[in-house]
């Protein structure tokens, strides 16, 4: 497996077409995009070709927003915004505010994001309205225009329980398997597997992010090669890597 | 980045030593190793070489370890063994023992594993007793007999909360930096990175993991070459990886 962080993207403004930004890109590298290739996009041009801009000068927080703001000492609008996002509050401490978002997610502020953004005083960025949508938007897109069968993978960066750092992880998926299903295959010996599901599509965004970098080198497109076929025959949305909450036995 | 599975590793037995069994692996695939490049190995092969393995009928689990088997179901003697390799009991119900192991992480049944294993009816495989040694003692013999000074990572997958399926984790870090911290770094438009510690090491893992596969075509070695020369100044173990209690807002 090969990934490359596309280099020279420019930023991304609202209405622009992801397919034109990729294909620009890639042409840029001289790189080829075949069947069976993936693309990781960065979550944060998604949501910038999208205009999931909000400027915080135009929201009025409610009064939920307001007491927890002032137990996490965060921007009360910023909050609003995050409860508009979310299910449901997971935890909030000073410093702190972890919810459910609307897509089953578990992220620190409904994944809404204040770095890379121009002029971003008052501005934040909300992930993308649907991200599995977005995902096979430009997956279908891409498809057409190169008559190649690729995989779209939507990344962001999440933090964990019990791991310091953020890690890549996938919030969008088209033309691949988030979950490969390893149930009724044995291990070397014949025994059945233990590991019944790997989180492919997790571990590829991980790596992605990896070679894309955080910073203002940031490169919101790595290409992904060399992936077994075996991971593109039973495609599906990014929510399938979401635990349903009855399951969750972490809590 | 370029991740390449080794084909071809024999069955590593108690005593082996890895040095040489990664270098009989590369050349058999016909692979350099050299300075800035990195091998995921799967905690698997190293316990093997360690010799963890623990023969169920020599236990006798102690009355708190029947009592939590009856909870999850599991047979009392590797609960026995879990417990012994745990610091703290996590999670009991029905199916599942998640433990905080000795070594810090949380992980189900403290890692210990049944499949992948000879004539394993009775016979489990706890973790290494010290992966961040194992990878040390790795890394050094290698760099030692190639003169190139390459990372070491010990994979295992575990499961996570919130998410479905199991993800390549580092429980054993040599060579490389376990987190990338970006702390005081700026993003393009020269605003503060929100994101401060990246988990380099887990976002290398999870990949290497998914090139590995965890079936019986399971390949224990990962070559991992094109990595940033960054990542190799501040090499630390993999305990960095394991947020201290007293910070874990997850819980």
């Amino acid at each position: 497996m090969t990934l490359t962080a596309l280099e020279g993207v420019p930023e991304v403004r609202p209405g622009d077409a992801l397919d034109d930004v990729v294909l620009e890109a890639l042409a840029g590298n001289r790189m080829d995009l075949v069947s069976h290739d993936v693309l990781v996009i960065c979550q944060k041009i998604v949501s910038k070709a999208e205009n999931r801009f909000v400027d915080l000068d135009t929201v009025t927080p409610g009064s939920p927003a307001r007491d927890l703001a002032s137990i996490c000492d965060k921007d009360p609008r910023l909050v609003e915004l995050v409860l508009t996002e979310s299910k449901e509050v997971v935890r909030c401490v000073k410093g702190v505010l972890i919810v459910r978002h609307r897509l089953g997610f578990v992220v620190a502020n409904a994944g809404i994001d204040r770095s890379n953004i121009e002029r971003s005083g008052e501005r934040v960025l909300l992930l993308p309205l649907d991200p599995d949508a977005s995902a096979t938007r430009l997956r279908d897109a891409l498809s057409r225009r190169l008559g190649a069968q690729v995989g779209i993978l939507v990344s962001d960066s999440f933090s964990r329980p019990w791991r310091m750092g953020v890690c890549g992880t996938c919030i969008g998926c088209a033309g691949v398997g988030p979950l490969s299903d390893q149930r009724g295959r044995a291990d070397r010996f014949g025994r059945p597997l233990q590991v019944t599901q790997v989180a492919v599509a997790d571990e590829i965004v991980a790596a992605a992010t990896l070679v894309a970098g955080e910073a203002d080198e940031g490169r919101p497109i790595v290409h992904v090669s060399g992936l077994e076929s075996q991971f593109f025959t039973a495609a599906g949305p990014a929510t399938q890597l979401v635990r349903p909450l009855e399951e969750d036995l972490f809590q």
